[in-house]
């Protein structure tokens, strides 16, 4: 396995390849950035490292690799991956436009590779079992869901791309939100989104907090918020509301201590998304390697999952414009 | 205190004021469905009923009335206890037209007698904590808000008024997200409502399940949502958020026992409202009383919080008529 | 009902008496302090009031008394009462010494009086619903029992008489301790107690925090713990735990509000006992009351369960002074 | 490394060991059933297996063991890694007897190899939080201490040794009980134990079922209970509660999905340990191979700390045996 931009994600998964996943070897980095490959490589013990990944895309040696590049350059590169017949696990979303997504699923398709988008909430244990409820008819039909995602901090703002909000955020809500429906698809889009935590950077284009509600095919409803900067730490949850009951994700802190003191009863809370998702991460990865070597297990999450979910942060971010509703079968290349 | 329309509601408030209302005293009561009156009165120890509420309001020994009649009676009773120089207390929502409560209100201005509505949320121990860590600053600056409220059952689906969901349920998501919001009002919503629960009454014009989302002149945003139908009990939570932290309400049940079982580590839930909001119901008429008694205290809940609240209901109601989303200064009478 | 002493609880009830239970007439208070009677008389609007409760025995309006007085006068007060063919509630601990609990006892059968015991826990909806979880076998046969009480906060120190931390606060455990047992009986009791809170009062015999460990008939065995001094607010729980499951009450915080800020997420706590026990205050007087009308619901509190918590109660005390367990069966009169 | 004993315990450290513990590298398993060894080594990719420890001992190429033998078994291998100049990891009980433990403590101490116990909720982060909690000061003085340990279901009940309950099972709430104490140590224990969840096998000595009160020498004292059969789960809590505030441990399911049904909000709970501690079985083993490295960081598990569980599990023996409370100065070997 190689590692394809190694920034804060390309390390973690780098590091999971390395030390975490039964069945992988990490083999190679490539960062264009100068000293960082070689950085990683030199921690984790990986005997390759480039600044251009074409050249990890001509190693036999490699199997599949990992895209963590910023996600304007992920179609090209899992084109490039694709051609060189190199099975490919990309980072969400991805990609910006409804163009790259095609050119890339379509890439992947003709080299006969298998494609697996980053969404690692798919394989948290509790996100897991959720959908087995949807999915078993446990929840009956489903009617109502919620999703949202807060991060606890926000650096950088004046760096965040137009749309971030949507394209990097809530595309982990839009792919839950398709997750846990029981196969109902979206189609039609309304959302709202403002600067208010850095207001001052309004007029810069910065969206740093939205709230979505869709309607799908089966007549079921969604709400999802995001906020780049939650104080009290990283905030992930979801439910999913059927005839037959509800199943919610994630409402209490996965630290399991409470502190009692003259304030109340304290529970504290992660800051860091490591600390909530790290299982996830190793168990996307785990079943990857397994596609990889053949075998397969567990939920996916493939090209056209990253697709649908890029293609319902287009609709959002379209409706921010337009200040109305979007279909989704409005949104094309 | 006299109570006109002894249903549900107004059969709970007369006993509160009979049993549990310090400072009042019931002395009448009146419904025109013959029968229903004289048995609350023998129950309660009352004094007088009668199927004419004229009677009552004819009565000095009344100084105040609580309305608990269907809502389109609510402004006629209202304005006739005004001009009869009673206090009110009248039920939500004040009105099903916006012509209907102004009206109301103007009489109780020129009646010179308080107008209270019946949300009991207000005066709920947690919603009013949840207040208090907004007004005080301690939450920041106000950015998302959730609301939701789902009944346990839906008897007589045939029987729900057009917009039955936003006049009666959600109109207490609505007064939620205005009393949390720290002052800021409402200036847009969206809104998607559909018959989920009992889909073979949509030809009717039923709508059992809405989710609704709003933007503040603030700039902050809510969403809401709404089913008549949650079979895991009854279940009512908001959430404010701000910039500097968020305060929850009504996650977890109120019933404080947890069974362990092969299952898994269950809470039983409540099935009937007064479970959840006795003590809110209890608080309001309390709270009235002490008005009416020339003391106040705690939040209020005027005709005006009455008339915002039903003005989004209405602004919600066009919204899924006419797919987009409604100016609330777009309502007018 | 008349209501014999009244301090902190004696005032408690006679509030509920006049205001919360129906069927119940609030007639007569009775202290020996003076001024005290009085003042709460003309608060709650009671008609009679005086310094020697003599008095109200002698009045045929009494049918039922409330003994709320310190609790080595509770036996004088209940024969006396039992004899002018009276009703009783008394607080708890129906006595100090297991001679004053039998002739209590004894008055009340002789008199052919209804005796209830002030443990309000019994009627308290979680406490009620791990009973019937007992008691419908849903958990099994009984193996193992948890019970705490920790008030918040210790005033006068000074005046807690010796072995209180057993007869007034661990007397409410050592009660659901057979309420939630199954019918099993304890045979033997060891305890430990220490002046935690307050060291520098040891030497005065103060016994400030305790850990108490029992044994039924049925081979279930118990622990308990209490401190008259818990910073972070009242707390108070119990757990069952059988062959098929288990049952906890009192784990969350009744207070649902949880503030999340960047301590973490926080459950404000109650400090005060009437926040978390009002319900089951209000519920124990109303069940009296239907006794003294001549119906009867829910459980009882009877005299026997009452003297069955001081002989534990005893021989914990008895247990701390030897240093060794001692045999439910060895205390005797 | 090299594993000593690759049963249950023992083939989850080997797994770790190859996979997951970063500088760690897995070279050698032993295990006198024959088969168990090679099945394990070819599973983990591990290099030597033999029937007979002594052949890993005399491998250069092993640094450091950890032992997971039968616990009558820990003494001679503790000595004989210990003589052969190797770092020793060994499962808790250290030995069932005062005079193996010390003798293995000593060997350790001559051949100047580190030697750490397998206590892992030491590592646990929550169990770690609560130690801090208390070592900085925050809960103020250590006043009442809880833990218990109950294991889902009972395999093989006519195996489990004599005071097995005590050894193997509460032995890990003994280490949490001197953990969280804040340096106080335990003098006195008290201890009720019975065979209620197979009463059959009574007869034949088992004890599955304990409840233990203890004193310290600050004058804290603590609860602890035990059963080997949970039906609703595996169940791992502990609450330090001091004059400042309380920390409680793990009440809540590590599982953060809620259902709710018509049956209320039931939380699914782990039936299986490495759900709750994996996390910790991971520290501890990093914890090790960070004292062999030379590095050291965190919360030591040392032989002193085996060694005081071990005389706590017998003294709690002897107190079920003489029926009275046994102090700790009074175990000798």
């Amino acid at each position: 396995m190689a590692v394809i931009g190694v920034g804060l994600m390309g390390a973690q998964h780098a590091e999971s390849l390395a030390r975490r996943t039964p069945g992988a070897r990490l083999v190679g980095l490539a960062d264009p950035q100068p000293g960082l490959a070689e950085r990683q490589a030199a921690r984790l013990g990986c005997p390759r490292w480039t600044l251009d990944y074409a050249q990890l895309l001509a190693e036999p040696a490699v199997e599949a690799v990992v895209i963590a590049t910023p996600a304007r350059f992920h179609a090209d590169a899992i084109v490039a991956a694709a051609q060189a017949g190199k099975a490919v696990f990309c980072e969400k979303p991805i990609a910006h436009t409804l163009a790259d997504a095609n050119r890339s699923i379509a890439a992947t398709q003709q080299g006969g590779v298998p494609l697996q988008i980053g969404f690692q909430r798919r394989f948290d244990p509790a996100f897991e079992r959720a959908r087995g409820l949807v999915n078993s008819g446990q929840l009956g039909r489903i009617q109502l869901l919620r999703s949202l995602t807060r991060d606890p901090e926000l650096f950088g703002a004046e760096r965040v791309p137009p749309g971030g909000i949507f394209f990097e955020t809530l595309i982990h809500d839009f792919d839950v939100l398709r997750f846990l429906a029981g196969g109902a698809e979206p189609v039609e889009v309304f959302a709202l989104a403002d600067a208010l935590v850095v207001p001052e950077l309004k007029p810069a284009g910065l969206l740093d907090s939205a709230v979505v509600s869709l309607r799908y095919d089966s007549g079921a409803m969604a709400t999802a918020d995001a906020s780049f900067q939650a104080v009290y730490g990283y905030d992930v949850r979801a439910e999913v509301f059927g005839s037959e009951g509800m199943a919610s994700v994630g409402e209490a802190s996965p630290i399991r201590l409470v502190h009692h003191s003259r304030s109340g009863s304290t529970q504290p809370r992660p800051r860091w998304f490591v600390e909530v998702f790290g299982e996830g991460y190793a168990a996307e990865l785990a079943h990857f390697v397994a596609r990889v070597r053949g075998g397969q297990s567990g939920p996916a999450a493939t090209g056209e999952d990253g697709r649908a979910a890029l293609v319902m942060a287009l609709a959002a971010l379209r409706s921010v414009e337009l200040g109305r509703p979007i279909r989704i079968a409005d949104i094309t290349p």
